[in-house]
């Protein structure tokens, strides 16, 4: 099976699951912790867990459904209360959750997929030892998450934050989330210490190259082809590699924070081309990208450990 | 030890570890989660998780002070999440957190607290069996929570809320962590599932009485004793026990939706007071009490389990 087959094939179960679960969401609650969840996405978390237990002992992943959907969960959690957070209006093509039931239900909806997720956790079929790891694995990734996002929210007043801040910052909002995925998979399964390490690393990586290449999307792909409104990050002012880089190489993008037409853009870009910037920041993903795929090395050949390598470069070719 | 040397001891203990580990607060995001947290608080679940434990296995409380300080973790995240809900500026006597670091960081606040719940949970020595069930235990309680927060805040644009609707709210906002508590306690410890289980309702219903006392402290208690404005519920319209039993007698409480002075407050509990509100309210704060005391009747006696019936006695006695 290609990865694209199989992320299809992940995709369905987990939307079957999930609308299983909550698909006749009862009361303002219910519906509020569904909206998001019901509304699509890539499901590329619950893929990488189960992944990562095939290729540590094949045929595991059927079992560790659940543990799958606890990390769907979270991140949808994360998604929910970053959107309040931001003040976002729209996600996945619909209306962000507190636009449509309010800021006290947005922060109870998060808060009760939050308590879900350790819930489903726990119900994975797996020996009592590795679900408490596994749970002792997911509540630091959730500690992290927050510690990322406070860091981003706190680059937004400032124009001198370094690249190595950046970097901390990635590794916790989204490294941090596929680093768990991806051991959990590994724990559950059956996988040894070595393994399980191998793969926290390989998501870790994969993840910091993930959000590098998102930041790469929000300049140089079409808001069709992405879905995002094309250059959100510069108009808003915030901190990504991109910015600092371009700082770094004497162009200051703070006179851009504010309504630009799609020539202006243009312009930017350009000079970002010019300054070789673009270049390095994709440099800079396909770093995390390598270090990620090296990881896998300390995992037998398989066509499970071929597909986590497949989604790493599927993660750096995003929206080019 | 009676229960007044046995709550300071457990408050001592539990405040001198919360300081080692959040005292020295670094930066926006610990800063505001360590706020509340070390700004004082009875300590009540854990001391229940404790006196659980000890009555089921004595002496086994001193390895389970982690799952004591998750529990304390959980009360103060949901404090944290309720007081930007209800745009509450105070508690414990200080400034909540998001008035002094904004809603953003106070939901992260909260959140970075609910994941370190679970880390400490995992923490605690007990068996791994145990644990994975605490896990689910505690991941159950924080839906419960979320589920009767919703429901407290869909009161308020009523005035219809039956008494039934009132004890399941209450139940699951204030019962579920007081059972989770008393549950988590004697399983961690080694307790059979009898024992599990009565702890457990145990638990729940001395929540459940707690709640129904802390609705009359509102409006029998003087401001300064209880450390709450008197009469806040009512003047805020918030749908109680008490207000939900006035309306069944025919006084309809709307009209004091408003400021109120001291002795309009009077006359409102003296209407109160002769319709025999007050009492047939205190009459299932103490049924409650009473069935939570009987679920003990499960356990062996010891002096443990006599200051778990204390304790209940203590929360409907407060403010009287």
């Amino acid at each position: 099976m290609d990865l694209a087959a199989y992320l299809e094939k992940t995709q369905e179960i987990v939307d079957k699951t999930l609308m299983r679960e909550y698909g006749d969401a009862y009361g303002d609650l219910y519906k509020a912790s569904s909206h998001l969840l019901l509304a699509g996405g890539k499901r590329l978390r619950p893929a990488v867990l189960l992944l990562s237990a095939d290729a540590v002992k094949k045929g595991r992943s059927d079992e560790l459904l659940p543990a799958a959907l606890a990390l769907e969960l979270i991140h949808t959690f994360t998604l929910i209360h970053d959107d309040i957070m931001d003040s976002d209006r729209e996600r996945r093509g619909v209306p962000t959750v507190h636009t449509l039931w309010g800021e006290p239900t947005a922060i109870l909806a998060g808060d009760v997929l939050y308590a879900h997720a350790f819930e489903y956790l726990c119900h994975a079929l797996a020996d009592d030892r590795s679900r408490v790891k596994a749970v002792t694995i997911l509540a630091r990734a959730c500690a992290e998450i927050c510690e990322g996002q406070q860091m981003d929210m706190s680059f937004e007043g400032r124009d001198d934050v370094t690249t190595g801040e950046y970097l901390e910052m990635v590794q916790k909002k989204t490294g941090a989330l596929y680093a768990a995925s991806a051991g959990i998979g590994a724990l559950l399964a059956g996988g040894t210490m070595v393994q399980t390490d191998a793969l926290f690393q390989y998501g870790l990586r994969s993840g910091i190259a993930f959000q590098i290449q998102d930041d790469l999307i929000d300049i140089i792909s079409d808001t069709e082809k992405s879905g995002k409104d094309r250059g959100s990050d510069i108009r808003r002012g915030k901190q990504t590699l991109i910015t600092i880089k371009a700082a770094e190489a004497g162009l200051d993008l703070a006179p851009y924070r504010r309504d630009l037409t799609s020539e202006e853009l243009d312009a930017v870009v350009q000079q970002l081309q010019d300054l070789r910037i673009i270049d390095e920041v994709r440099a800079v993903a396909v770093e995390h990208a390598d270090a990620a795929k090296k990881a896998l090395s300390l995992i037998p050949p398989s066509a499970e450990r071929d597909m986590l390598t497949a989604i790493v470069d599927f993660f750096i070719a995003r929206g080019s």
